[in-house]
Order: C-alpha cells, then sequence, then structure tokens
C-alpha cells in the first residue's frame, strides 16, 4: 500500500499565483488519478479553515512564501498535517512540516508522479522507518501518555525491540523494530487496549482504540450486495475491524440491511438531522451536486450519527459512497 | 563584488547536532576563506538574540525543524535576515526566508563553495534584478514611504523604468531596469537625499540617507598610514563616500592624526565608555582575546561614539581592525 492511498483524509493542493495554476493542475490530475481525495483551491489569504481538514497540504508557491504561510498555522509535529512545497514551475517537492510524519514519503510519491527532483532533508536513520505516531494511526489508536515518545523514539533509532500487545499483526506497511508480543528481551512495550500492569524497568506506552462510524450514500439503483462490498472494501482500506464500527449510517433505510449482514450496527439519519451538520472539514458538494442542489450524503451521515471528525474522506466505489468517522 | 562580500554583518552559522557539526564546520573554514565575518554556535534553544544581528543565518539541520524555529522569529520581509537551510549531509542549501532580499543569491554562493545543489523555487523573473532594498542597503538609505514598494515592484518585474535621483552612478553590482537621473519617460522615480517636488502622474520613493561612525582599533605597531589605508578600503568596500562618516572613533589618539589626514572628524573614545557598551550584535571575543582580558575594540569604538546599530561587522585589514556602525 502506497502512502497516498494511507492519505485518507485526503490532500489539498492550494496554489499562490497564475504562474502555478499548470503545476497545481497537473498535480491535481495526477492525484485524482491514483484514488486519492485530492481539492485544490487558489490561495485566497486564510489557510486556517483548512489546516485541520486534510492527510497533507501541498503549496505550489516559492519556499520562502510557503514559510511565511505555514508559520501562521503551525501547532506542532503530531497535530499539523504534512505540508509539501512545490514551486511554480514543478522541479522540487519538499517536505517542510511534519517530515517524520509523512511529508517525506508524501513528497517522494509526489515526485515520482511527477517526474520532480524530492528534497528530502532529514537524517537517515529516520528513513525507512514507521513513526509512533504513523503506527498508531495504521492502528487505529490514540495515544494518551506522549511523554514517552521521546524514549521511544530514542529505542526505535537505536533498533531495540518496541513490543506490541493487543493486536496480533502489524500492518504490512510498518517498517522498524517493532515486534509483536512480548518476550523476557523487551523494554519497550506499546499496549493497544487494555492497560498492562506496570513492570519494574520496562516502559510502557500506552495507546486506546477508538471506535468509528461508516456513513454511507448510494444511487438508487444501487443493490445492498454493493453496499456490503463497499463497506468490506473501506474496512479493509482503512484496516479495521468489524469490532470498531459503532455503527453504519445511512438516510436510505436500506444500508441498513446491509450492515445487519455484516453483523453491524445500523443508524438512520434523517434528511433534517444532515441539514443541521455543519463540520468544516465535510468535502464540498462537487459542481455536479451543487447544480442538482445537494450535498454529498456519505461524510454527513457519518458525522450526524456521533461522529467527531474524519476519518476516511468519502471514496467512490462503484455505486456506492462511503466515509468514516471516528468517535 | 560577490553576494559573500556584501554581507557586511556576517554570516551566522547554526547547527542542531553532532551529525551537522562537520558540514557546519566545513562551511564556516569556507566562509571565513573568502574573508566574511562568520559566526558558529550549536543550537541552544535561543535564536532571537543572534536574529537582527547577522545578513546572513544558516541553519545545519533538517528543514522541517529549521521551518519551525524560524517561524519563532520571523517578523516581515524587510526585518528578517536572509535564512538558508543545509541538511546535515551537505547535499542541498536551501533559501527559506527572504528569497528575494538576498537569500537565493547566498544559497548559490554557498553552494558553489562546498559543490552542494542550491534548492531555488522563487520565480525566474526575481532571478538577476536588484531588489528595491538591496538597492537601498547598497545606497545607504532608508525608504521612508514603503507603502509604495508594490507599485515599484511591479514596474521593476514589467522592465520599465526606475529612475534614481540624487546619485551619480550606480553601485557596479546592480541589476534590473534602475536608470541614474530623470527623463520625460520616467513614471517612477527614487530620490535618494532631499525629496522631489510631487509631479501629477509620477511615483515618488524616497530614500534619505544616513551617517556612519568607523570604529578603529590597532596593534601598537601600526602606523598612520596603514590606519589611512584601512579607513579608505572599508569605505571602498561600503561603496559609501567621505561625506557619510559623522566621524571616526577609536581608543587611540593616533588614529585621529589618520582622520585628520582623511579630512574626517575623529571622537576619542576613553576605555570606560568601550566598557559600558552594551550592544546584542557585537562580535564576541575571540579566545585569544579572551585569553588576554580584552575585547574588540572596532566595534564597540563605533556603538560608543553614538552608532545605533552595526552596519559592517569588524575587519582586519593588515594590523588594523575597522568597524562601522550607522547613525
Amino acid at each position: 500500500m502506497s502512502i497516498l492511498e494511507r492519505l485518507w483524509r485526503g490532500v489539498l493542493i492550494v496554489y499562490a499565483s497564475d504562474s502555478g495554476a499548470d503545476t497545481a493542475n497537473r498535480l491535481f490530475r495526477l492525484l485524482r488519478g491514483t484514488g486519492v481525495p485530492t481539492a485544490m483551491i487558489k490561495y485566497d489569504g486564510d489557510l486556517g479553515r483548512y489546516w485541520d481538514c486534510f492527510d497533507a497540504i501541498v503549496l505550489v508557491m516559492a519556499l520562502s512564501g510557503a514559510v511565511r504561510l505555514v508559520c501562521k498555522y503551525a501547532k506542532s509535529k503530531v497535530a499539523d498535517p504534512a505540508v509539501v512545497v512545490i514551486d511554480d514551475g514543478g522541479r522540487y517537492v519538499i517536505p517542510i512540516l511534519s517530515a517524520h510524519w509523512g511529508a517525506n514519503e508524501v513528497a517522494e510519491a509526489i515526485a515520482r508522479l511527477m517526474g520532480a527532483e524530492a528534497v528530502i532533508t532529514t537524517a537517515a536513520e529516520y528513513m525507512g522507518v514507521t513513526s509512533i505516531e504513523e503506527l498508531a494511526r495504521l492502528l487505529h489508536c490514540d495515544i494518551v501518555n506522549t511523554e514517552e515518545l521521546p524514549n521511544f523514539y530514542s529505542a526505535l533509532l537505536s533498533n531495540k525491540p518496541i513490543c506490541i500487545i493487543g493486536i496480533n499483526e502489524l500492518p504490512r506497511e510498518v517498517r522498524g523494530s517493532y515486534v509483536i508480543g512480548v518476550n523476557a528481551g523487551c523494554e519497550y512495550i506499546i499496549t493497544v487496549g487494555e492497560p498492562h500492569q506496570s513492570l519494574e524497568g520496562i516502559r510502557m506506552l500506552r495507546c486506546v482504540p477508538y471506535k468509528v462510524i461508516i456513513g454511507v450514500g448510494l444511487m438508487n439503483e444501487a443493490g445492498i450486495n454493493e453496499v456490503i462490498k463497499a463497506i468490506r472494501t473501506t474496512l479493509n482500506r482503512l484496516g479495521i475491524g468489524a469490532d470498531r464500527v459503532l455503527a453504519v449510517a445511512s438516510i436510505k433505510p436500506r444500508v441498513g440491511e446491509a450492515a445487519k449482514a455484516l453483523g453491524l450496527p445500523f443508524r438512520l439519519v434523517s434528511t433534517d438531522e444532515l441539514e443541521r451538520v455543519n463540520h468544516g472539514c465535510a468535502t464540498p458538494p462537487s459542481d455536479e451536486l451543487r447544480r442538482l442542489g445537494v450535498r454529498g450524503v456519505a461524510e454527513l451521515a457519518a458525522l450526524a450519527a456521533g461522529g467527531t471528525s474524519l476519518l476516511l474522506r468519502k471514496i467512490v466505489i462503484g455505486r456506492v459512497t462511503v466515509a468514516v468517522a471516528r468517535v
């Protein structure tokens, strides 16, 4: 699975001036072609409302302007999206924020797509090692005692085993000295789920799993089997088990039958509830939907049913649209 | 004259970790070899006290760390130094702040010195054109109606003539559509010195010249002719006329004779006055001076005699040391 497929909340491309529009448009088409949810805007003086909405932001502009821009919004290594800068001419792809948290890999993937040069400046030891935050993202859990992170990074970068309990296997794309289960040599343990009792001389990092709500929209003709397949595809893409699904949500009662077949709870959402959702990160309706006077349903259903933030921006699977929000 | 020779206040090299020390040391020696005043520190959590002291700051560290660092201190395009980032391995030289105000050229010069790649991301139209702020710096004047700058940049970038009155010739290194004197086609005029009367349909940018104080230190054996030569060399290096010199300042009465020969006012500074100077940007004494228990004299003399900020960090010319402060 490439890094781009893991950008569940998608990529926002921002270009600053007309001289960057060609490069921005070219990247937009290339990313869409790989299936990554991709949005594009011309910079209008406010990036704040998008800052927390995407997994990666690509700024097509000169680097010094981009630096002044991100300075307005950058909060911390763990809260900021991966930010990558491309010059108007599309020659360089430069990760400038959250390099260890994905921006390097995003820049390399984009550079490959565009035939450009990725400017990687982090120490080699970080390359090819999955960061602990990225691991938590892939395991769909929240690290609660973040003050332990520096100790775990020291261990990771000196190639000591990081033992993980509470899961049966590592996501395939994880790299680094992570191992499943505990043995006598474990000095660093990540617990996913129930906390382990604390042990003398052993450091513990606690990662608490969260639940998700799956929002589903569909065309009238779509059948129940198509919905079942789309939900399975989505869980597979996120690498999350059915036990983590709090509900499947939709305005179509038919979706309830698919949920039942999968053994998942169903939550019927009314159009009134949809209308009341006011979530800054929801994908704006496409021009086509706007002409029809409707908004996309999948994301709003997941949010209306109790989701607090988007985890997977809507994806289209045949005649079914699916989005996932976390609780 | 290369851009490096115009970095009168010098370059500060900051490296973040031991893995960047080799690259930082290598650059330190290379820059010293070209005669640029160069200082080097390991980052200790506070760059603020150096931010306004150097014409260029080179950060040897990963780009994403450098961006978070400069976000703490960046103020505005005109107030910030040129900031350039080099990765620990010394592969890339990347201008990240004040690209149009010198950082591009500094990065290119450093990349040439080191055999590295300069990552230039600004639009080509800016390349090879002297910015208006850089012109003001070379003419030693302060732009007072900065709100006119956007109009003048539009003209400059569309290659319209920018007419300059109040000087007789342009500094040799100036590039762009600047012309000396006014003719019928001038719609954009920069006045250096006395303001021109305002004219219908003509835009005026006013640049007010400042005066300088030359501080001189010397070894006991240095003769008056050596001092005269050093002062002339300094004025030449700055491209500033003797009419702008408010005073030559020193703790050595002998320097007064050199000033007199040059027709310049002299200001004798007492060691008490030197001791009282508390200027954050003065060059710290070298290890050798520190062993002798003395501080450098040239910069402190210029500041003690009324200089408000350093314009030229101390340079050594034979047995004479010269520094220049502006008033």
